[in-house]
C-alpha cells in the first residue's frame, strides 16, 4: 500500500496523516504499513482562538495566557475517554477503531500555529507588544489500551513511540516559527493529569524557554573554559562514579544526577551524545525501549505503586547550540513516600532554591534494589 | 523593665532573646515590654548536623541537601502542636505560656550557621567542591492562637509581625555568610504545610538565589537602558492602568501582575520603593497591616474557603543591587477553583514556561468583587 498521505520512516515504521473534522491533523504511526482512512464523523466544532503571551519584566520571561482552555474535559470515565479509539457510539479524538501510536493537534492548545508570518516582538520594556502565543501543541497517544502505562508497553511499542517522537521533532523543526521541540509526559492525578489514558504531549515553542536558555548559557561557558561538551563530561563522571547509575546498556545510561532536585529524579542519555531525537542512530533508538522500561519499572517498584512523574525530553534548540546541548530524558517525581509528596514551597517556588530531603545516592540505591 | 537580653525596636515593639535547652535561640516580639524569662524545660536534644550543597552543572544552580530533615513532625494534632505556647504537660518550642510573636531557630534547618569562616567554593566545573549548606532557617510564629490565620490577625498583631520581620532582616544582614534574607509563609496542606499553626519562616541564603539573580540582572539591564528602576515603572503602570489593582492605601499598592503565572497572584509593594523591610519608613510599616488583611481576606473570599498560598518577601540582597531591586510581597496560589489546583507540569517544571488559564484582569476582578 502506498498512499499520498503515508511516509515510511527511517525505523521502518509508517506514518499516515489524515485531517480531522475540524481541520486538525492526526497522524497514525504503525510498525508496519496499515490502511488508515477512517473518517472523523464528529460535527466540525469551532476551534478555539489563539492565546497571547505577556512578558514578565521582572524576570524577562514570557508567560502564556490560554484563557480559552478552561472548558477542558477533566478525568472522564473510561467509556467517554477521548483518547481511546472510536467505537460505536463513542466518537473519540481518534477516528479509527484501533491504533498503535497516534499524534494529533491538541484541541485545547496553549500554543497555536500563527496565521501568516510571525515573529517574537522586540523587548521594549513596558512598551513590549503582546504577541499571539505562537507554537505547536500535539497529543501523543502511546497505545490504544486505556488501562496500561508507557513503562508497561512492549519494547516494540515503545520503539514506535520513539519513531513518532523522532518524526515530530524532524517535522516541527522545519517550521519557521518553532525554535524548540519538547516531547514530554505528565503522569498521575497527583500532578494534575486530566486524562488517565497513557499519553504524552509535544510542545513546539516559538522562543528559547528559560530552562533551555540557562542550560545553553551554562554549556557555552563550560565549552569556552574546558573545550568540552558539558553533558559528555557529566556522563563520564557518572560512568566513573557508578554509584548513581540505575540502568544502562550499550547505547544508554540512566542515572540519578549528582545534584538531583526531586525525591526521585532520573536522567537517561545516549552514551554517544546527539542534539535531539532525530539525530539518534537507529541502533541507539532501537536500544532505548529496554532502558526506558527498566527505569520506569524501577520507579513504580520503589513504593509498589504507580509513580506520578514528569518525563521531559531535553533537546538542543532548532537553531542554536546544536553542538553544545545534548539530548536527555529527565524523569522527575514528587513522591517521596507512599503517602507523601514533595511540594514546591517558598524556597523552590519563589527563589528557585531546591531543598532535597534525600541524597541522590540514597534514591539511586532504592531504585537499584527494586526487583524487576 | 530593662534587661540585657531585650531591645526596643524602632516601632516601639520590644524584642527579648532567650536560649533554648539545646542552644538554639528564641526571640519574643511584644508590642510593649513584657517579662520573658520562661525556661525551656525539655531535655537538650542533639542538634542535627549541617547539610551540604551540590552544584547542578546543567544550570549552574546550587541544590541544598538536607537529608537529616526526614524526621520532621507531620501535621500533629492540636494538643501536640510544637508552635503553641508551653502549657502543663506540653513542652513546645515556645517555653512561655503565652506569646505575641516569636522567632526561633528551626530545629530541622535546611541551612545552618557554619562553624568558623565560610565561603562559597569557586566554580570549577566537575571539580567544584561540595560546601556545607551555610545559611539560616528561622521559624516565625505569628500568634499563640492555633486556630487562626495571618490574614485574620488584628492590625496591631500584624504590625508586631512586621517589626519581627524588620528586626530579623536587620540582624541577619549583619552576618558575614548571609547574602539574602527571605521571609515567607507557606499556607495550606495542599502545598505541603506540615504544621497548621499560623507561622512563617525566614531563610538566610549564603548566595544569591537563582530567582533574585535573574531579577537583579533584569533590573540592571533595565536601568542601563532606561535610567529608571524597574519595579518603580511597573508600579506606575499598574497605578495608571487601574484594572489589576485590588487594594491600596497611601503607602501600599496591591495588584495582580501584568504577566501573572498563577491562577491567583498578587504583588504588594510600597508606593515609595525601598530595598528591604528594614528600610521601610515607620509610616509605611504602620500602613502595611490594613492592606495585608484586605488582600488575604479577598483571597479567602474568592471561593469562600481558606486559600493555600505562598507569600514571599522579595528583598534586595544584602550586598548587591540595593538601588535596583525593590521590596515586594508576592502571594501566589495554585487554587484555580474550589476542587481544582494548578499543577506545575511539563512546561512549567521542565522548561520554566508558565501556562495560565486565566487572564490577570479576570482574577483581579474576582478578587475585587469579594465583599469584605
Amino acid at each position: 500500500m502506498t498512499q499520498e498521505n503515508t511516509l515510511k520512516l527511517p525505523s521502518g515504521a509508517v506514518r499516515s496523516e489524515l485531517v480531522m473534522a475540524d481541520g486538525r491533523k492526526i497522524r497514525y504511526y504503525d510498525a508496519t504499513a496499515r490502511n488508515r482512512s477512517a473518517k472523523d464523523l464528529r460535527p466540525a466544532d469551532d476551534q478555539p482562538g489563539i492565546g497571547e503571551m505577556r512578558l514578565d519584566l521582572l524576570t524577562n520571561e514570557w508567560v502564556v495566557l490560554a484563557a480559552h482552555r478552561q472548558g477542558r474535559i477533566f478525568l472522564p470515565p473510561k467509556e467517554l475517554c477521548p483518547l481511546c479509539p472510536s467505537k460505536g457510539e463513542l466518537l473519540s479524538e481518534i477516528p479509527d477503531s484501533d491504533y498503535e501510536v497516534v499524534v494529533f493537534d491538541n484541541r485545547f492548545p496553549s500554543l497555536k500555529r500563527p496565521e501568516g508570518e510571525w515573529q517574537l516582538p522586540a523587548m521594549a520594556g513596558i512598551e513590549t507588544e503582546i504577541p499571539d502565543s505562537a507554537g505547536i501543541c500535539e497529543v501523543v497517544c502511546f497505545t490504544a489500551d486505556h488501562g496500561t502505562s508507557f513503562g508497561e508497553l512492549t519494547t516494540a511499542q515503545i520503539r514506535t513511540v520513539m519513531s513518532a517522537w523522532q518524526d515530530r521533532t524532524r517535522e516541527l523543526s522545519k517550521l519557521p516559527f518553532i525554535e524548540q521541540v519538547f516531547p514530554f509526559e505528565n503522569r498521575g492525578e497527583e500532578i494534575g493529569v486530566t486524562l488517565a489514558h497513557p499519553h504524552g504531549q509535544i510542545y513546539g515553542y516559538s522562543y528559547l524557554t528559560p530552562r533551555t536558555e540557562k542550560m545553553l548559557k551554562t554549556a557555552t561557558d563550560y565549552f569556552a573554559k574546558y573545550n568540552r561538551v558539558l553533558l559528555d563530561d557529566l556522563i563520564a563522571r557518572e560512568l566513573q562514579a557508578e554509584i548513581r547509575i540505575i540502568a544502562q546498556n550499550d547505547h544508554w545510561i540512566a542515572y540519578v544526577p549528582f545534584a538531583a532536585r526531586y525525591p526521585f529524579e532520573i536522567h537517561v542519555a545516549p552514551k554517544v551524545g546527539v542534539p535531539d531525537l532525530a539525530a539518534l542512530s537507529e541502533a541507539a533508538a532501537d536500544a532505548f525501549p529496554d532502558v526506558a522500561k527498566e527505569v520506569l519499572m524501577r520507579l513504580d517498584g520503589v513504593f509498589g505503586i504507580p509513580m506520578a512523574y514528569i518525563a521531559a525530553w531535553h533537546q538542543a534548540p532548532v537553531r542554536a547550540g546544536r553542538d553544545l546541548l545534548r539530548l536527555h530524558w529527565q524523569i522527575t517525581s514528587i513522591r517521596r513516600a507512599p503517602g507523601k509528596l514533595k511540594y514546591l514551597a517558598g524556597s523552590e517556588s519563589a527563589m528557585g532554591v531546591f531543598i532535597m530531603d534525600m541524597k541522590p545516592e540514597q534514591s539511586a540505591a532504592q531504585l537499584r534494589e527494586v526487583k524487576i
